[in-house]
């Protein structure tokens, strides 16, 4: 089962870079056992091609490491935060994409514009507040984690997928490693879309609502009818 | 014949994967069977890769699934429409290609602004109205076709083989799927340049009509010499 | 001799859809063989992929085919302009690349901000007036030609090797048809930083003179000291 | 260990051409034996593919060629300051890359506006002064090598790892050619996300100090913690 869920944690961040979203090593994939509460990860500093399955890691739902030889991706305190509040949550990536960073670096967020938005989640992508001084003092990656589950807690973890951390980069999550992956996806082309929109329009109006809700129901809805029984 | 048929719409889907203009499963190609009234169309939610010919569904001009386990994709109704308000028209295909998909969001027609455009079509790339809450509720996809009948009907199938859904993506049509498919390619390439030219030359003036019209004709009228005879 | 021509020809015309600067069939190269005074070229709308060297066309400088089963480039006259203008030019090329045909449209000439341009041209890259109706019936890339011609007149085939035709797309020149398609992928790279520095400082000073003028030396004055012996 | 460093400086000048930062035969690394006071260069204008560690050329720190065949990169010179001026260098690169060339041209410095730039460097990036008449015609690529050193000394060479020169383009430095290599890509990427995140908001304020203070620390101070220990 968690070696299952190890091959799945690899093929994801692998996938990150095979999609361009994370440059070098920038960006890591992570997926939870609910069962033992064992988490899955990356470890840090590792590049893509030379990683196999020996180097994931696995820590438990307090960051303490239970399996692998490696040191676990910095970020690991941001997955564990997302894990432990929703647990909905089976898979968890972070990406340096470049449209999705240029959003939240502008620390604007992602109006909704078209129904590929729409395909994907029902609401702009938000932006995280900005960290205290103390926060980013005392628990820096923990207190990301905190400020993602703020934006969260008020639409869902499955309603609201992803969003931006301020002057940071995107973080998505979904039920499992390979879904989260396919969020990172879209979000990225999301973001690249409404950037030129926006050249081309810089007051376009947000997507009329019924079809935003008719796009988000026909995929994610209890009547929805995209894709496969 | 219809076997041939399904290997061109499996191969037209494949193409939209490999020119980059229709990521994760978000596009889909379809042909008509004129003789039978049967349309060939991608099934829902299926990655390129994995599809296969036994993927793909067979419809009757109605709707109904004549051939296939598949439930097809839910811009069939879509697609049905074209082929039956024009005869001339032998495969659509839907993307989700990014600059076209910029325009469609901004709700601008893309301006004809160089040979580039004039060498696919003598026109500005419509976009199709807003529908009404009513026909949102109740045929979406049917009624999305509708619109593009309307745009099309102004100037007939083949002297405008695509348009901009608003706030949407791209439909473009042709003879056959894989003609439809260079549709595709070519109005993606327009869309770029024309969002480029646009950041040069805010007010960039059209393409002067006589060197619009020569380029058209040289490729598409009754004396066209671009080509092979 | 003609066949080794012709050879070149054709990797020049596949280099040209490697390098991503020819969507679809929208770009050709073509070289010429002084002693006999015949220019090789691309045959008309045959993709690079299918193209062998038993579809490139033999032309004389009047544009009669001379040898081949296949009609050639539809702007073959075009390039037959340049070849009778200039004996220095030993190959053409005609691209459709992207950020190129974005300043074709907005019928601004590319300015010379940076080394990478002077490394190829120590003139801004000019764009071609406009034709007359005339010239568009009577003999449109016949006159395309000429409008280059007048251009190339001022400074000399080898110190300009590119220009834009207007609201259309770049043509580039050199000694063989090779080293006219690195002019074409030095353009197009010139085309796009231009583009992007015009994006970040929209009244950019063009290069310090001296600077040009050494970044030209260095690589094409009679002191060159760029490349090996 | 020379030939160590050979095979060391071909794959960092071969990394430049795979991550798409050198066009043509634009951009150059090396890298210095301390021991010896030899620097391995690549030669002039010799393409990626083609070349071999034969090709590879060795120059002492004055500029004399003491090893190899071939002509060395025409802009050995500004490698050289580099390498007398500082220590701690190991390794030099320098590329023609598309968004940091922008930057270079517009004669702006890089803005921090995010974690990803703070991952490389706590400072804006900086471009060069420009160079006096004199300079450019005595000793032009020593001359530019000393407005780099200028700007290093501000810093320290390991704190600010690269810089735009005015009006050209990059140069990156690090203890080794491949590490040198990474702050190249890694350059691209924050010119890119700094250039679109001005498209967004032309205003854009500077990352929190705090939040940069940090993760630069995390990942090159005296307690990082990024990466293996």
């Amino acid at each position: 089962m968690r070696e299952r869920l190890a091959d799945e944690v690899l093929e994801a961040n692998r996938a990150l870079a095979a999609h361009g979203l994370a440059p070098l090593t920038w960006g890591n994939a992570s997926g939870i056992d609910r069962d033992q509460g064992l988490v899955v990860i990356k470890p840090s500093g590792v590049s893509y091609e030379d990683m196999t399955v020996e180097d994931i890691v696995t820590v438990d739902l307090d960051g303490n490491v239970v399996d692998g030889e490696r040191r676990p991706s910095t970020d690991t305190p941001t997955h564990l935060a997302l894990y432990r509040a929703f647990e909905d949550i089976g898979g968890v990536v972070h990406t340096h994409s470049t449209w999705g960073v240029a959003w939240a670096q502008a620390q604007r967020e992602i109006p909704l514009l078209g129904t590929t938005h729409a395909d994907l989640c029902a609401f702009p992508i938000p932006v995280t507040r900005a960290l205290t001084e103390d926060e980013i003092e005392s628990d820096y990656e923990g207190a990301t984690g905190t400020t993602l589950v703020e934006l969260i807690s008020q639409r869902g973890p499955l309603e609201l997928p992803c969003a931006l951390v301020r002057g940071h980069a995107p973080f998505c999550w979904a039920k499992t490693p390979a879904a989260a992956v396919d969020v990172a996806v879209t979000l990225e082309q999301v973001a690249r879309m409404a950037l030129l929109t926006t050249l081309l329009a810089p007051n376009a109006p947000p997507l009329q609502s019924e079809l935003r809700d008719k796009h988000y129901e026909r995929k994610h809805g209890p009547q929805a009818y995209y894709g496969q029984p």
